[in-house]
């Protein structure tokens, strides 16, 4: 093991070995040697509350986990062109949680190779290349995928990508509008944008949203928004995706983030609490769709649809399951809103408190009136919780919303926790507008 | 546990659950359930020698690893974010077996997101897009780097990516040459292809060659063609990208197939022996190269770079120097060739032996003098293997080159096993021309 003299020698020696700009949470990074359930430990044996972290969902080294993914580990882990019951029992379970029509599944190891076979499976049933997303989302890494992001890079705006702005009532398009109106104004920049298309010539091949828009910082989505623009894609030939790769696995209190949002998708791609931690990711959609895709790519994927991904994943289902946090989701997340509300009361920097299950956005702004986004106080604010040993973290189109997205087990207890970390950290910021 | 009344049933519910078309392995599908070693069982007990899987590269379910990767599952897994020294620890070790200007890496996930990667920082680096790879190659399943490979697709062909004839010995571009001469004459088409950019105004990014043409077929090389392209492409202003996904982690008797070709590149990216069955890939170039990328992508992969990849990729790296499995390698490799030549001698089917290491490729043909390729004599050859125990596949430009490509733990004995199985097949296939 390594010695450091000091944290920037651990630093400096990450940025030989990584390259510079590898990214990094906090202005202090914290170096993390263990965890259990909601709780990680620091090299200097440190606790923190772990209220960022989706992808242990079912808990730091949860260990009915660990021991599946073991016992599978020891006795067989091969790629997917021998046959294997514990891979089709898992896509059995799998699509089993699913809405009726997705019956079939193509496992992948990231969220971004799930929403590389959706797009693809999208444009070959549809022959069409024209896709459309929110101008703030963040659908993964690969050089097609972000494509349909924000993420600063060289390449040049795709023509087959368009976006629309993010739905939502607090900043909305068009201010005074009732709940309906703003759904309208929203389907109508839809439209707009399917039109766009067919004026340049482009086919269109569909959407892909995340169903509760949770890097465009969990908006409240106005007018019934995500069922009803399914119906105009339908209309318009294209295909409705949702990526459920963060709204999925019980993050609202709901399996999937389609039911919060009360329609079902086209396609469906999932990933980052799928395996707990081990790469494992997957689209669920129609057979018809996913048969025509396989036929037109011949799709292989060497590490996806093995025992070990199916092993692990099929525990994971136990778990949430078998500790029915479906409903302890439901609770903790409606206390932790409920009482961020009641301390947001007083304080001008909190601007919105917002979010489904165990997924909360605080919109911190410069003053209520206004709404200014303010990102560096978010930023100092997310910093300070860190120093009171909470990890979390900020999102949002405009980059100032507090994110609270802990792991399922997160429970009322870990809350209150949270809660009073937040009320001293807010007292300590009140220079931000804090009371 | 589904019972099924036939094997029709098991194949039924594989195509309702994850789609027709899935790819599978042999007439008879083979239902593994468990592995050890060089070996693998099927549900019926019965043994099979894996003479095909390269991934569980120290064996299936080796313990060491299983261990390894237990104890780190139980302690932490988390994305790089935070700092772990067991990532950095990894990195350094994953860095120091290559060439002195190989310094940095970008974990990944899988070969294909290596790729992707690789794509990109050449790229950036070059700001060209135009990439030459061989005509025959396959580098990934996404949507960018399936342009690169054979793959068929409803995809037009891109106007950036270009391919030359597949260098070799066996069928060379032009007859009668002598090595350094058909060296020159891949040399040329390579140099061929970089110029037809210039005619287009396409900048030139790089050249993605696999050093040992794996997918192609496994040939003999000729004229030092991997150290020269390298040269032309410098000259060029573009960069030499090595795809060591099959050829890396000693599958050579080396632990790299560019040290196996007398030359360093610019970017090597590395995957599925990496982790022996966990999702793990990367890539590694110069800290320039990384730096650059990460500055212009903002990379960010959740799982890769995790701790459970770190304590995986470590273990199998021991286990690869503590069993001295390079020079196992070496010697069980030339043996095979070696006993392959001679039961070759009187077999109008078999046009040529080769391979490098524990890879070797047998040139199935209707006859030595047109050396036309039998596709259908080597599926029958394959399927008869499996008949007698013996996992093997088939590949190359042509797909009439039999894949023998077993874990690197396979040693001289189960050669013997192996060449028992293949001296039989030939007798009992000699209507294809065996004796």
């Amino acid at each position: 093991m390594v010695s450091y003299s000091n944290a920037d020698d651990m630093l400096a020696r990450r940025e030989r070995l990584l390259g510079v700009g590898a990214a990094l949470f906090y202005h202090e990074p914290v170096h993390l040697v263990r965890g259990e359930g909601a709780w990680v430990w620091d090299a200097d044996g440190r606790r923190y509350l772990d209220a960022y972290n989706n992808v242990p969902c079912v808990g730091h080294a949860n260990p009915h986990v660990i021991e599946a993914m073991h016992r599978q580990a020891a006795m067989l882990n091969v790629h997917s062109r021998y046959l294997h019951d514990g891979v089709l029992d898992y896509a059995e379970r799998l699509t089993g949680l699913h809405a009726s029509g997705l019956t079939t599944t193509v496992l992948t190891c990231t969220g971004t190779e799930a929403n590389e076979v959706a797009l693809t499976m999208a444009r070959i049933a549809t022959g069409g290349l024209g896709i459309i997303v929110t101008n703030s989302a963040y659908h993964g890494n690969s050089i097609e995928v972000r494509k349909l992001s924000r993420v600063r890079t060289r390449a040049h705006a795709d023509p087959d990508v368009r976006a629309i702005p993010v739905p939502q009532r607090y900043r909305p398009l068009v201010d005074g509008l009732d709940d309906a109106a703003a759904g309208d104004s929203y389907l109508a920049a839809l439209r707009e944008q399917i039109d766009s298309f067919a004026a340049d010539g482009v086919q269109f091949a569909g959407v892909l949203f995340c169903p509760i828009l949770a890097n465009e910082g969990l908006p409240d989505i106005p007018g019934n928004f995500m069922a009803r623009a399914a119906e105009l894609v339908h209309d318009a030939g294209g295909l409705f995706i949702c990526d459920e790769v963060q709204a999925g696995f019980g993050r609202t209190g709901r399996w999937w983030g389609y039911q919060e949002m009360g329609f079902a998708p086209d396609i469906a791609t999932m990933g980052k609490p799928m395996g707990n931690g081990l790469p494992l990711a997957g689209v669920v959609a129609s057979a018809d769709l996913v048969n025509t895709f396989r036929r037109e790519t011949r799709y292989f994927n060497t590490f996806a649809s093995s025992p070990l991904q199916a092993a692990t994943g099929m525990a994971v289902i136990d778990v949430i399951e078998q500790e029915s946090l479906l409903e302890s989701v439901t609770a903790t997340g409606a206390y932790l809103r409920d009482e961020l509300r009641s301390l947001a009361a007083g304080c001008e920097a909190i601007g919105d408190v917002r979010g489904y299950g165990l997924f909360v956005g605080v919109d911190w702004v410069t003053d209520r009136e206004s709404k200014t986004p303010d990102v560096s106080g978010a930023e100092t604010f997310v910093n300070a919780m860190r120093g009171r040993g909470v990890l979390m973290g900020k999102a949002g189109e405009h980059g100032n919303v507090l994110k609270i997205r802990p792991p399922l087990v997160f429970g009322r207890a870990h809350a209150d926790v949270f809660l009073e970390a937040f009320r001293q950290t807010l007292r300590e910021v009140d220079g931000n507008g804090a009371r």
